[in-house]
């Protein structure tokens, strides 16, 4: 889908190749591929970095590489730098939920990035001043850091949520109609009078109780069918009861 | 937060101690500290487990372990397990976003549980018919397969984000008001007058564009003051300029 093409997520300085394999995968799961690394370290674990990534190794291997963020970010018109902190430059913060039809807005016709800093310390100020945008994950006062691919995973969801190109599975069988519910009704309502469940005075009140219980979700025809028989089969073994009784 | 203290996040069989801590980093970001582990594996390396939850090693010490699913549900009302095909028992899933209202509604005066299966092989059917609720997170087609503390990351960020706890950081500055914007726009056109910057005629047509540009976001106070001064400056330098030049 083109509008997630053009969704660059840049990774500034990362220091552990299994966060970068890691976010590979997030990307991956949200439709997104477009990887960029900005100075990457001598020193990572690109071992670590493919077995993180999973399925989504072709991905980690087409990354482009840059030495600077303005060099990774010169053909992109949004660019949001992702913050845990607030302060300088910081000041007005968009959710991830907020900025994504932002985001999305742009990405219909231009490349938009994702900047993210080092696990350690984040984006410098003078990075955060390269962005159009800030986001700032939504986290619990206690602990505000998050892990580089949770980040990531939060941003690129909203996004792909956003860009609605996926639905829920839904229930494939048909739902039941009045007619067959009050069958099934009626069948129920027979099994409480032949198994002496409630006096006939209580009868009533039970089979309101009955309808709001099977009325919470969609009733299928495969539902309704398994519950009328269980209601036959009891209104079998109860006559069955009582003439052994009677005999 | 009550409502919050009120989610269970239920693992059954992890294999990876990294998975295990990332999970309890993850739980912990979004204000939700109860993990339950069903028939944790001998094999489970709890060291990698207490390097990945970071700052979240308290909670990871105060797991809960249970010998069967059912013993870890037993106290819940609501409980959504976590899948990524669907099918048999899944044919009703819905996104972390459509359930979070649900779960917190019934978190208010219960516990509820959010179940995430194996790594490999996820939850067995025998394992989701104890669930109310069946969850599937939005993901490409091309790749359904989420990390496990991934898929637990966004299901506390939805729950977290709908609880309504966090509010991202707003601008503290204040607003400029509509004398001091005229004023600085006053001082900008002069600038563009004594620098040349255009002609008399199409002066009214670039005030109309940088009024645009100033409209887009909330200006505050000390934005106004730095867009007047610079103007300022810029027509103290230009005029000099012209003395310089008629001497």
């Amino acid at each position: 889908m083109k509008i997630l093409d053009n969704i660059r997520v840049v990774l500034v300085e990362p220091i552990f190749g299994g966060n970068i394999g890691s976010v590979c995968r997030a990307m991956n799961n949200n439709g997104i591929t477009d990887l960029a690394i900005v100075n990457p370290r001598p020193t990572t674990d690109w071992d670590d970095a493919r077995k993180l990534a999973c399925n989504a190794k072709a991905q980690l291997d087409a990354r482009k590489e840059f030495k600077t963020l303005k060099e990774a970010l010169a053909d992109c018109t949004v660019v949001a730098g992702s913050s845990a902190r607030t302060g300088f430059y910081r000041d007005t913060a968009h959710s991830p939920r907020q900025f994504a039809p932002i985001a999305l807005n742009s990405a219909k016709d231009h490349k938009i990035a994702l900047v993210f800093g080092r696990e350690d310390k984040g984006l410098l100020n003078e990075e955060l001043a390269l962005c159009t945008h800030i986001i700032q994950i939504p986290s619990s006062e206690q602990y505000t850091s998050l892990n580089l691919s949770h980040a990531v995973m939060v941003c690129c969801y909203e996004l792909f949520t956003a860009a609605e190109v996926f639905q829920p599975s839904e229930e494939k069988a048909e739902e039941a109609n009045s007619e067959l519910r009050e069958r099934m009704f009626a069948t129920w309502r027979e099994m409480m009078i032949q198994t002496e469940f409630t006096h006939e005075q209580k009868l009533e009140h039970m089979m309101m109780g009955l309808r709001r219980i099977f009325s919470r979700g969609k009733l299928t025809v495969p539902d309704v069918k398994i519950l009328m028989g269980l209601a036959k089969q009891s209104i079998w073994a109860a006559t069955q009861g009582k003439e052994s009784r009677e005999l």
